[in-house]
């Protein structure tokens, strides 16, 4: 039998490790809170970067990379962000066996380097808007942390640009999380919330920033990815301007956004199940595998001729399928096998499918089985992946529009945060009033879903300007 | 006019930053020592790993992740290994606001990381090979650094494999020298030599090491790639055993490898000129570039709409072109823009071409110009590429060919050394003699050629174990 997994319902922190770890997508790493992320787990990264790195090209951005190492005074120069990040950071104090001058701090995230150099490149309204992207590593000491969700490194792509207009900057920090949605929706079959962060929760040393918000299985929130409108305060720290069209000189407008290896995290918990990893066919790195069955040792050659023929085909067709026919499992030991790693169709072939010249395709998700001729095994491949993939997005918005729910009663909050969801609540905009949902309920407004003046705040009664999602979260 | 560019005879050195700066490949960080890599320098990266990856999946390896920072402690684990790189560490010694209990290595190369984490995997006969590869940035302290060729941090690809049998292992580390030999040869039309590192050049830990070593126009040496074959050493130091099919414990055997944004320094040294970069058509990011030209106003709209008309027909053939149809430049200043770009090939459309339905295409490497129907435009795109990519490589050979050597007088080699090239000698072995080189030419062992027992060492005379390529190097 395949490795054990803890159930969900029984401990869905334990349920997910499980996961990450049986089906070989990660590993703990001997450096505290950093992973390793291991071929299965790198395959599914692959996929998002290449799709995601054809949307940021499709709209313009080129990608390119800055150093690893931000000098300790760079840093200083915003105060938010050094506020925000300093703490978190690891810090080179020894080079070449040396102590250094300056100390230099891993990037956390990489505004500060990143404008020093737009500063050099950046003159005239000619030069704008510049649209970079960098895909890299990043480090951020982490107190706890849990496998692609929280690590001290993780593996992201940062876009940074620059605008000669506010109204430009502004336009590109919602063009970019609305890739980011559909990304999202149309490939993780995620579906997700878009709104404004609170200024509490935006980004250190962004004017705000929109976020988009997924909810898991356990009803909690899990921030996907988020787009920051950064205004001229990066500009003013670098010192970046231009000369417009008529010779003045003004200061860039700046936006900055990123996704990270925490979106593999959010496709784990959205889909998987018992039985391991549910993977959406279009993020897959292989699409189905097929597996020969046969008792009798007469059926042996048969089966496998047949089996191995329609791999050849399939290959030729560019489907990424694999083909296992190893002796010294047993086919139930192999459904599990490979239900724990995700893979997304199972094509069973036994004497009875080759005698009728068919197969029976099995989804991973529901286990609905789908007998097929051998001459539409392509075409029913596409047709199952393409149902698949939408179902398994429906299932999952039913599950957040089902677990989201609007009220008025702060007692009733309190008592229904424990078992999560979603909270549609009103929000007078005070932190005294933000902070009470992390002090009595350890939750936080993930999003501004609206502006609102007609209601009241749900924590102190005064006028509410904002309708907001409350949710304990990741 | 753009931007000048230092002659290659007047100072090579100097030649080569204006090349890397003026085409925006790269610029200086204001960390010493770390490069920024702009998008046009990224963009020849980007081809760089697309098609190298696609030769590592061909051959089985897979990608995976492994953490920037390892523990003081397992860099000391291999005595050799840690004398090597423990020197050129970059040390984080804080984290998070605090001391750390253990200093962390910024990954100068991650064997030992990977090794220990190997040690957890392999279990069996069943679990090897192990066949691994990580894309990533890595970081040696550099006293003294060029763009490109040497920097405090690079980008690289490294793979590290396990192994059964020592057979495995050798075949593993030819195999991808060999792959490595084909992508320069193939892809950046940069001929090499293939063969043995000496013990005093080998890498860190390894039991041998295998190189290719390409010609820069200078004739000074340049390593594009090596292969390691780490015999038990790294087994050794992490314990990584496995049972065989005899359920005998044993140490595994290993490989790694790896090539760097170095190759991109290769390329440009290699084939470039005074007017600009040079870029082989396989691994260019744009295939053309179409410039429309005008005097009179009338002949304007019908060349711009010829021009466009062109352009739109090319990329829905998939040929990266690019339009330049801007106004504010004379199209002599756009030939010499793109000539220091490096574009392959340049299509001008003029009022005579636009009557006679045709156009002139333009080599970027050696100017040549070919008149050409617009019904066979595309064709000619490709022929055209096919032959530069072919007589680049040929020109690159023919120098590397040229400008070697064989000699047995060692005094004649002094003489000769400081004109560059590759001087084929006899050698003894020793390290006394091999130092010679280094002391009193500033020359290096490149490789080995092959074993020969017929002859005498070029410095002491002694007989000859070895006839050995040496030369200068960067």
């Amino acid at each position: 039998m395949a490795k054990m997994i803890t159930g969900m319902n029984e401990d869905y922190s334990k349920w997910y490790i499980d996961i990450v770890t049986n089906a070989e997508l990660a590993d703990y790493s001997p450096v505290k809170g950093c992973m390793v992320i291991r071929p299965n787990g790198y395959a599914l990264w692959e996929n998002i970067q290449r799709i995601l790195d054809g949307m940021f090209k499709e709209t313009g951005h080129r990608n390119a990379y800055f150093p690893l190492l931000i000098p300790e005074s760079f840093m200083r120069r915003e105060a938010e962000h050094v506020e925000g990040f300093a703490p978190e950071c690891a810090v080179v104090t020894h080079g070449g066996g040396k102590k250094l001058e300056e100390n230099l701090y891993i990037r956390p995230t990489s505004e500060t380097i990143i404008w020093s150099m737009y500063s050099k490149w950046i003159n005239s309204y000619r030069d704008l808007p510049l649209l970079i992207n960098q895909w890299a590593n990043v480090l951020r000491w982490e107190m706890r942390t849990r496998l692609f969700l929280r690590t001290t490194e993780f593996l992201w792509q940062e876009g940074h640009t620059a605008h000669a207009e506010a109204g430009e900057a502004e336009e590109e920090a919602v063009r970019m999380i609305d890739i980011y949605r559909e990304f999202c929706e149309k490939y993780l079959a995620l579906p997700v919330l878009k709104g404004k962060k609170t200024d509490k929760e935006k980004f250190a040393g962004a004017v705000h920033t929109y976020t988009i918000e997924a909810m898991m299985q356990d009803r909690k929130a899990l921030q996907a990815g988020t787009s920051h409108n950064l205004g001229q305060n990066f500009a003013r720290a670098f010192n970046v301007t231009f000369l417009d069209r008529n010779g003045e000189r003004k200061l860039v407008w700046a936006t900055s956004w990123g996704v990270s290896t925490r979106l593999i995290g959010a496709l784990i918990m959205a889909h998987s199940d018992d039985n391991g990893l549910v993977v959406p066919p279009k993020i897959a790195h292989i699409d189905c595998v097929i597996i020969p069955i046969w008792k009798k040792e007469e059926d042996r050659v048969k089966v496998l001729e047949f089996s191995s023929n329609l791999y050849s085909e399939l290959k030729n067709r560019k489907v990424n399928a694999v083909y296992d026919d190893a002796d010294q499992y047993k086919p139930g030991w192999k459904f599990a096998q490979y239900e724990m790693l995700g893979v997304p169709l199972r094509i069973e072939i036994g004497p009875r499918e080759v005698e009728q010249e068919k197969v029976v395709i099995v989804r991973r998700d529901n286990r609905e089985k789908t007998a097929c001729s051998l001459d539409r095994v392509h075409e029913a491949i596409l047709e199952i992946s393409e149902r698949m993939q939408r179902e398994l997005y429906e299932k999952a918005k039913n599950m957040m529009e089902s677990n989201t729910s609007e009220t008025d009663n702060l007692q009733g909050l309190e008592n229904n945060m424990e078992k999560g969801g979603f909270f549609k609540i009103n929000w007078c905009g005070k932190k005294s009033c933000e902070d009470y949902f992390q002090d009595r309920m350890k939750a936080t407004i993930r999003l501004i879903d609206s502006e609102c003046t007609t209601r009241r705040c749900i924590v102190c009664g005064d006028p509410s300007s904002h309708t907001v999602i409350v949710s304990r979260s990741y």
